[in-house]
């Protein structure tokens, strides 16, 4: 199934807010309805295809078959951007400045060189196309208009085999244009899970985990995709390169980690190799109270240091746990109006007798911390909706209101001075230009050495939504990186984050890295102005 | 203290071999006393220093004193090449045909800095200097006779202090030139360790562990090196590389992984921040024995998969097994000459309470797996003779044996293909030469993908022992690449194994370091020839 393409996800699953919610976005944020749906998709006005029919017909003979490049404007349409507000708030205005000049399809590695050949040859940029779901601009070019070449989006869909799976290794190979729930459904055929659930879950695809470094919800106990991958295949303009003989090695600088992370600016990921754990026997989130936000960060950092881990770790802020609370479920669930704290949710899956230990241990952690235990109600809410926020977020603007997400992560010590920092700067630039925000954060992430922080802002729209946005999420990223913060945990650069992550990867890193570009893609047709700034 | 200029570690710790040993060399081996010690270090004739006095004065004023550019005979041999046996038995011999032009001792990052742009300015190469424990011949450029350059040999041994500490965080920043006892000493004050125990321990450097991607013996519970960093500075001819900004980032490539690993090619690593853990409560090591490798391999991989984890797991295989059983303290321990197996070692360290857990449990699963438990007694001698080896081997040289070891890794899968190819290359291409050798390995290291696997080698010297090991070097190491190995788990690339790390890495992998090279590196004055050919 095709995700909605003005907005997230599966349209049978769109749903209206509740009246609840709408009474506080308009009590509490000023909105006022807007009236401003989506257009509609046949009223889009798509520009003719710049593609040469020399191009074209370059293009069809790499992928065999001209029914696997595309022209017709819905195709094109649909990879238009990504999913980030910024990204929706325009296709559902119509706009598509950034439409690719066409769609190709390939179905295997030497189809894709077939193809980065093909665009080398004819002038035009190349754009990998997983899930779409980037958040960060990932898939739009940033080319200057005085050398705008015409891109392609190269969709990895065909390309959704399991190609082979160890069982005493415990490792398998992925296509990367497997979707995650089909990833998980050919593995749990044998018994084995990836344990990657990020939010993108259902729509994400392995490559994009890989060329992104996405961190999935379950990542203190199954770790980061990064940590997942034991071997990549990238096709690029110069070849493949093949990486990933061994599980760890110490020859030389780790390739994997040069691969991972680039976004489709050094090439197109054909394969990953990712190790398997086996599928959980039991699986048990549950609900914690802490009286603060840092009191909670304190008992999270206690197990992430000194175990047992947990396999879910998550706490909301004050904020984000009362606004949680005007959900009626979880005020029938928690039974009274007592003052909220923060909430935490605490997962485990594995073996029973290994759940059962770090669930007895981990909860003793949290006691002593100072936590409140909730039971598992609050939990397996927590897991039914875990994939469920861009689907509201669609719902927030059709109500006039904007909602984006934002997130970071830095050594435990900085935690609280990043936490403060970000909320400010977001708080006083929206409140600057007329629409005070309700901003709310969690924990996402733990490491033994710091944690992640995922933002979430919700206002009233302002006029031009777009431009209300943008002085907020540069006042949000100078603050991440002024308090020792990565410009991204998970989300990745793309174009959107690209000026900060030269600032934070420092002249030199970024040289070294485009020299690299400058010897897989000589003529920078891939992903330009992503990731790393145009020669 | 300085190390043995002709062997290993403290020259007050030599110990000549018991009479049991020396009686099974020679009637197993066919080894012969050849009478040739080391020649005397004054005897040894180093050529005059070619450094002009140009070249001096600017060395002189990068680190601020004459005092701390050295051309006398002695320092310059003592940074001559590294410890593998080829580079003892040549250095034994008095050969010093790859001595350094001069030492330098730097004792800032920016005297580094400044001396890497003395060197730029004067026509010099550099070689990064640490422990001077590389078995992989890291310490000396391989460049064409046609276009030598001198090198100096930057000692980082200066460069010994914890710049920070963070206990909130558990990270720390070290300076390359600790050795690994005094970071240790340093973070025991704080009640913190780093973990990691390779058998070169007592004399590597932090700078170095990084560079070449170090694993110690307790990697199963606290990782290996390169996974214990979380930052680096790396000095190069054009500037300085900062990395390490979070814990975990999901902006771009990982740099860090592009530092480690890197040999003194890219640059000179002039800080590391690594992740500490607590001081253990508790240190316990148990022997288990196993019917065959075959078995005992099995029950290792359980304990990696699906844990407990302990934090030391080794494997000996028959033939290492009955050797250790020649030591008569390990005789009496056993009580009886009973079929020998396959001796494991695990240890576990941590707090009271988990160590008792994972101690049983693991217990449990070794137990199902076929394994006989030893008790303490085995472990515990392991623990005391953990870095003895190196010694054991100086001694052997000395009783005219021959001693080496390689090392590799591969998945799970691929290790009893790869024990048998190399087992079996090393045998047939040293039995050819006229000296059947003794081969014994273990596996040294676990992982849930894969293992690592330790090769020891002794035979007879032969007339001319360098050139009699070097085919039966080249025959594992093709081997090891067959098998589907890597040619370095832990020991690095060097200029021994660059030829196979080409092919290992692929051309266009090979490619991709070779571009960073020039851009950190133009005039490719680091380590010429180690781990990258030269252009």
């Amino acid at each position: 199934m095709d995700m909605l393409w003005s907005g997230w996800g599966d349209p049978a699953k769109a749903a209206p807010l509740p009246d609840t919610v709408t009474g506080l976005l308009r009590d509490l944020l000023g909105v006022r309805p807007r009236g401003a749906g989506p257009v509609a998709l046949e009223d889009i006005r798509v520009p003719a295809s710049p593609l040469t029919g020399a191009a074209r017909a370059a293009l069809a003979a790499a992928v065999g078959d001209e029914a696997h490049v595309r022209t017709d404007a819905e195709s094109r349409i649909r990879r238009t951007r990504g999913k980030s507000t910024p990204d929706l708030l325009r296709i559902r205005g119509g706009d598509v400045s950034d439409v690719p000049a066409a769609v190709v399809l390939p179905a295997t590695h030497d189809e894709v060189l077939a193809v980065l050949r093909a665009c080398a040859a004819h002038g035009l940029a190349l754009v990998p196309f997983g899930g779409g779901t980037s958040v960060v601009g990932g898939l739009a070019p940033r080319q200057p208009a005085d050398r705008r070449r015409p891109f392609v989006a190269l969709d990895v869909r065909r390309m959704d085999a399991l190609l082979a799976l160890d069982p005493v290794s415990r490792t398998a190979t992925l296509q990367p244009g497997l979707r995650a729930p089909h990833a998980e459904a050919l593995l749990a055929e044998h018994g084995f899970t990836l344990g990657h659930f990020p939010q993108s879950f259902e729509w994400a695809t392995i490559g994009g985990f890989a060329a992104a470094r996405s961190s999935g919800q379950a990542s203190a106990g199954y770790g980061r995709f990064d940590e997942m991958v034991l071997g990549l295949t990238l096709a690029t303009p110069e070849g493949a390169l093949e990486t990933g003989r061994a599980p760890r090695s110490a020859a030389g600088p780790d390739l994997r980690q040069l691969v991972l992370g680039s976004e489709g600016a050094f090439g197109v990921i054909t394969s990953v190799t990712v190790r398997l754990r086996p599928l959980p026997q039991t699986r048990v989130y549950e609900g914690w109270r802490f009286a603060s936000f840092e009191e909670g960060a304190a008992a999270l950092r206690r197990l992430a240091q000194d175990g047992p881990r947990p396999t879910v770790l998550r706490l909301s802020d004050e904020t984000e746990t009362l606004i949680g609370l005007a959900d009626p479920g979880a005020l029938g669930a928690s039974g009274a109006l007592e003052p909220a704290g923060c909430q935490a949710v605490a997962g485990y899956e594995g073996a029973a007798e290994d759940v059962a230990y770090r669930r007895e241990r981990a909860a003793e952690v949290l006691r002593a911390s100072g936590g409140a235990p909730l039971g598992e109600a609050p939990g397996e809410r927590w897991a039914h909706g875990r994939y469920a926020a861009p689907y509201l977020r669609d719902a927030l603007l059709d109500a006039g209101a904007f909602a984006e997400t934002l997130e970071t992560a830095a050594f435990w010590s900085r935690v609280p001075e990043l936490y403060a920092a970000v909320r400010g700067a977001l708080t006083a630039a929206l409140t600057e230009s007329g629409t005070p925000p309700l901003v709310m954060c969690h924990i996402s992430h733990v490491y033994e050495n710091g944690a992640s922080l995922y933002f979430t802002v919700v206002s009233a729209q302002g006029e031009d939504p777009v431009a209300h946005w943008a002085p907020a999420k540069r006042a949000a990223s100078d603050a991440i990186l002024a308090a020792g913060g990565t410009i991204s945990h998970h989300h990745g650069v793309g174009a959107d984050h690209r000026d900060w992550y030269v600032r934070e990867a420092g002249e030199l890193g970024v040289e070294a890295l485009r020299s690299v570009k400058r010897r897989l893609d000589p003529s920078g047709l891939l992903n330009p102005g992503v990731l790393l700034p145009l020669d």
